[in-house]
């Protein structure tokens, strides 16, 4: 029997902020550790988020910062295709293809769309697209792209963003239904892994680890300041020589997910028999999350500093999409009748 | 004093059908009259007739028919940009880049969309985006893409069509207003010259020459099909020795737009004192119509014919156009903080 060919993975990354410790435990390391199921493709959706951020310093460093985490991280360009979104013009080509066989009332129900007009009636604002760009409005048809022209079999992700895949389905069967079945072979599907999204880690004040809530603790802080937002991470006032309830605190959920079973466990005995403080605790935190990080920030410096082999990773990643994103375009460039070159 | 720059001019054209005579009086010929005054671009919009074709061999037809059509009625590709939409890919980047800084308030109210929506209501069609595609409702942000792109100064349109330049101007402001003056030389304005659209021919039928209607004349029907199409224009049963009035004849109006000065105040002088049939009207037409058409019809023939000297010409003005919007596009790119290879 001839070997199975691996499926492929497609994974999105928006570069909407510093990579931070919630990124890392909800998408980067579950995201990595498929790279041994599937054959992979990862890239930077630099331009799905332009449909929120005005200011190209911040667009630009994101950018930047979040190639440079993920390959840190052990992303391995060599045995994965990895690239920018905005390298690939056969996406946006592609994007007005399919935005004329998608149905304007599928975009009208889509999740991110429903929840910005959600937000303005609870404002009490009277139009209820008010501050909605098209980007916003046309997302889920790039999104469809992204996976269709990359031959995707999988997407991961978490329960909450199945709609994505659904639509992109839903946009390929819709276009075979017109044109014949260019995108037949292959129908993408979401996938769960149990790691994504599914946990979230707390940020510093309690709360969901977020940067709408500026409570991050980035990767690749310098030590000074994860020392400092660690030990700022919030804790109830009680003294260090009673017992507590580690699961009350978000200083231990955060190093449930840094620390070996032998630490995790012996921490949460020493904090639920007292003589222990938060104090103590948070240091451990800062130990072993440093220790962790402490070689790769090195790295992670050569690599985001402007001029790196970065950009050459990128331009060979780019080239890699490219070459698989040509074939599937022109298919469909030749089943509408657009005329080649 | 320095000779100053001639305004650039943009026509676009979009390829939903075999061009007839109707498009010659109220597009074609008016539009060419503009390249002594401007440096006037045209190109074939094939992807915008993708929002409503859905045959890929139509879509080919058409785009050829179009661009050969232009050609032999005198647009001279040495002395104009002439390319098709489709063969500029920076143009679908740039339409996502725009998206994302157009509010969907304003696609809500662009007229085509408004229009599709007015029909659904009237059919009594509960949900009323119900078979408007994404296409058709993005339309406007290509539109307005497609004049930005190539720096644009004038765009000639007919009165009802002002709100794509408008939206053009709006959309280019929105982005100056969010990413610096990236647009501010050349915001575009609509002209408005006498001959576009000012004039509905009619056709076979005596309703306005469209194809909707399938009352159309091709320019380039066999001298046989345009000899029946001719004669088949519908006309009252006056007898051939009554007096006539010229002005409520579909085939005087055609006469008066082909032919001279002269020989159309002879015809009505005719025509009202009685004694001239319809049918000798119809036999007038057709000889005038074919006389101008004769010796352009092998030209047509064989432009349109695959493989022919159209290609080359495509190709060059392909490349002409993307040395136009590269650098507008780059300049937009570097204005998100989008990098560039």
């Amino acid at each position: 029997m001839a070997a199975q060919q691996p499926k492929v993975s497609l994974t999105g990354i928006k570069p909407t902020g510093e990579p931070h410790l919630g990124n890392y435990i909800g998408a980067i390391r579950p995201s990595l550790e498929l790279t041994s199921t599937y054959e992979s493709i990862y890239f930077i959706a630099d331009y799905h988020a332009l449909t929120s951020i005005r200011d190209r310093r911040e667009l630009a460093s994101y950018t930047r910062s979040v190639a440079a985490t993920w390959i840190t991280l052990g992303l391995d360009p060599a045995r994965t295709v990895f690239y920018r979104q905005s390298d690939v013009p056969e996406i946006f080509e592609l994007s007005w293809v399919l935005s004329c066989v998608t149905g304007k009332g599928l975009m009208n129900r889509a999740h991110a769309y429903k929840a910005a007009r959600d937000r303005n009636a609870e404002s009490g604002v009277a139009d209820l697209d008010a501050g909605i760009n098209m980007g916003l409005f046309n997302y889920p048809i790039l999104m469809a792209v992204d996976i269709l022209i990359m031959n995707t079999d999988v997407v991961p992700v978490g329960q909450d963003q199945s709609q994505h895949v659904e639509y992109a389905a839903d946009i390929a069967g819709s276009f075979n239904h017109l044109f014949g079945d260019v995108f037949s072979l292959r129908i993408p599907e979401g996938i769960y892994p149990a790691g994504i999204s599914a946990r979230a880690l707390p940020g510093t004040d309690g709360r969901k680890m977020s940067k709408s809530y500026k409570n991050t603790i980035p990767l690749f802080a310098p030590e000074k300041q994860l020392r400092k937002l660690i030990r700022g991470i919030v804790s109830d006032s009680t003294p260090v020589e009673q017992p507590k309830d580690p699961d009350t605190s978000a200083a231990f959920a955060l190093f449930e997910n840094f620390a070996t079973p032998e630490a995790i466990k012996e921490m949460r005995t020493r904090l639920e028999q007292g003589g222990t403080g938060w104090g103590e605790l948070k240091n451990a935190l800062f130990e072993t999350v440093n220790a962790w990080l402490s070689p790769l920030r090195e790295q992670y410096e050569a690599l985001v500093a402007p001029g790196s082999e970065l950009d050459a990773i990128l331009a060979a990643g780019a080239e890699q999409a490219r070459d698989r994103a040509r074939p599937v375009l022109q298919g469909v460039r030749r089943a509408v009748g657009i005329a080649s070159l």
